[in-house]
């Protein structure tokens, strides 16, 4: 490694990079690697000089795999096939294996997990639903290894890029649908409270019901964790109290599963005495009985693009963009209805 | 690699024990990599060479990564996640890496994947209900990676170690519930004819009838392919029949799903109209309105099974067993009942 500045005209190293712009190589390892808390006129600095002469990335050792590493905070369910999906259409195409972890459910993953992606050097990670500790994801950039992430979770490295689903206004046409429906009396029980996608989706939610001068109701706001189980108790604590909703948007498709359970015990028919909307429209919406009215977040093209992101930053690209948003959109089906009074 | 006996008493290479047997070395990597297709009196020898010497498995490149492959026909739904998370839970213990692949829904991996885990050397390969052609097993078995396989599929190669479930078992307590409940006209709705598992599921199935005195009707029987709309497509043409049957045992959960919404089609209630018994017991079957009854199959820990075996194969351990069944047990819930008339 040469920390001088090369004489000949070639790509530039980061080391070279770091020499000419005055700063330090991490520094340049985070324009590169697409993170945004580098400050503007520095980068702007380090773009230009990549511009004007090119961006080498340092030599890979001869023997290192072609490898994505994927880490997911939990393997349940369809949403991390689908994510794995969009993924592996990508990594097929560049011919790189798929590395895939899961953290039991934690968010943050343990030291073997970084020690062992830096033993085995893939392209870059795709960090879904989880997060890396500032000083984790400072290792990996250490040795090249970008990192781009799904659905951040609250506290974890927030300046690596990312793609998400546009949850925002998925909450919103979820809300603007019921309210078109006559619904007045409307329930909502939410995501993970430190998890983004799961705010957006709320916030939408709460706006579209503002917006049309129906405000929502505290006492009909229930705050759940994605787990059906908890879609079912939490639906029963709401379809059993006075003033019972005659609607309830749930977060995530399993939470709504969690009050058709509810709405059953109850002897309530469902679209005729509730009307539900999900949000995620896995199979598990579709096929519900009666098929289930939900928010569609296309995972499979989030997965893919996270994927492409990680492939671009390999190559020594820059990024079009720091944060990709891919849209939602409702699909209606035989969860809902006009209210009954 | 030296193919003459090692003077010393240190364990043995292939190539040794090639020499020391009069055998080809593809024959003694067959034994070491658990197949079946060797004859006895050969193995015989070359097992007890390994009792009496010790085998050591060819050096590995220096750089090869802790890796180990898995290979899905299709990565849909639970019954995927739930093998990997088996798979994980033995990777994590030995800190490998476990990379996913899938082929799109084909039984038969393509040439670039081949080539792919040549070039990135896992310690072993697992293939979930799909199979490698016996030109493809041989060339992993040519660079010492041994192949697990879960849930074989019809034609490939078949002298593979595999794990599976109790299917035949899990097939006759269908049947025993259903008749101990006092059901006479039951139809069967079966998985793919090429697929093993689908097949001792049927065979069980039918044995438990018979063994009743109450032999499968072939008016019926349907023949399905796993997927929840054709379970759905199948049943309406069961129950729209003369002679309805009083039950159904759908040889999936999907299917048994696919049999819900004929039910709700047909305006017929489960259990008090139609009793409905699926099998694996994904999450899908215990979230179903109203719960299924279905038989559990221990996916994660065929999962976990097969990765152990991969290992006990890359460490040149012999393996207890060639085939490894893991029991199947009947999970009563809500959509069975004794028929109405």
């Amino acid at each position: 490694m040469d920390p001088a500045p090369a004489a000949s005209d070639g790509p530039l190293t980061i080391a070279q990079l770091a020499a000419l712009a005055g700063v330090s190589t991490a520094t340049v390892s985070k324009v590169v690697n697409g993170r945004s808390d580098v400050a503007a006129t520095t980068r702007g600095q380090i773009e230009e000089l990549i511009r004007a002469r090119g961006y080498r990335r340092q030599r890979r050792p001869a023997k290192a795999a072609a490898l994505v590493d994927v880490l997911f905070h939990e393997l349940r369910g369809s949403y991390a096939i689908e994510i794995l999906n969009g993924v592996q259409a990508v990594a097929r195409e560049h011919r790189l294996g798929v590395v895939v972890s899961e953290l039991g459910g934690r968010h943050v993953p343990g030291h073997d997990w970084v020690e062992d992606v830096m033993a085995r050097r893939p392209l870059g990670v795709i960090s879904v639903y989880s997060g890396l500790k500032p000083g984790q994801s400072d290792r990996l950039y250490s040795r090249d290894i970008p990192l781009v992430l799904v659905d951040p979770t609250g506290d974890p490295d927030h300046d690596a890029p990312s793609v998400g689903a546009g949850n925002w206004n998925g909450g919103l046409s979820a809300a603007r649908h019921l309210l078109a429906l006559g619904h007045r009396r409307i329930a909502v029980i939410t995501g993970p409270d430190d998890m983004e996608a799961a705010r957006a989706r709320l916030d939408g939610f709460r706006s579209g019901l503002d917006l049309a001068g129906a405000p929502l109701d505290p006492a009909l706001e229930r705050h759940g964790d994605f787990a059906i189980a908890t879609g079912r108790d939490l639906a029963l604590d709401l379809l059993r109290a006075e003033g019972r909703p005659t609607a309830v948007f749930a977060a995530n498709d399993g939470m709504a599963i969690g009050v058709y359970h509810a709405a059953a015990a109850l002897g309530l028919r469902i679209p005729a005495d509730l009307s539900v909307v999900g949000f995620d429209d896995l199979p598990k919406a579709r096929w519900s009985v009666p098929p289930m009215t939900t928010v569609r977040q296309p995972l499979a093209d989030m997965g893919a693009a996270a994927a492409r992101m990680v492939v671009d930053l390999a190559a020594g690209g820059a990024l079009p963009q720091q944060r990709v948003e891919l849209a939602t959109a409702l699909v209606v089906r035989e969860s809902t209805a006009p209210p009954r009074d």
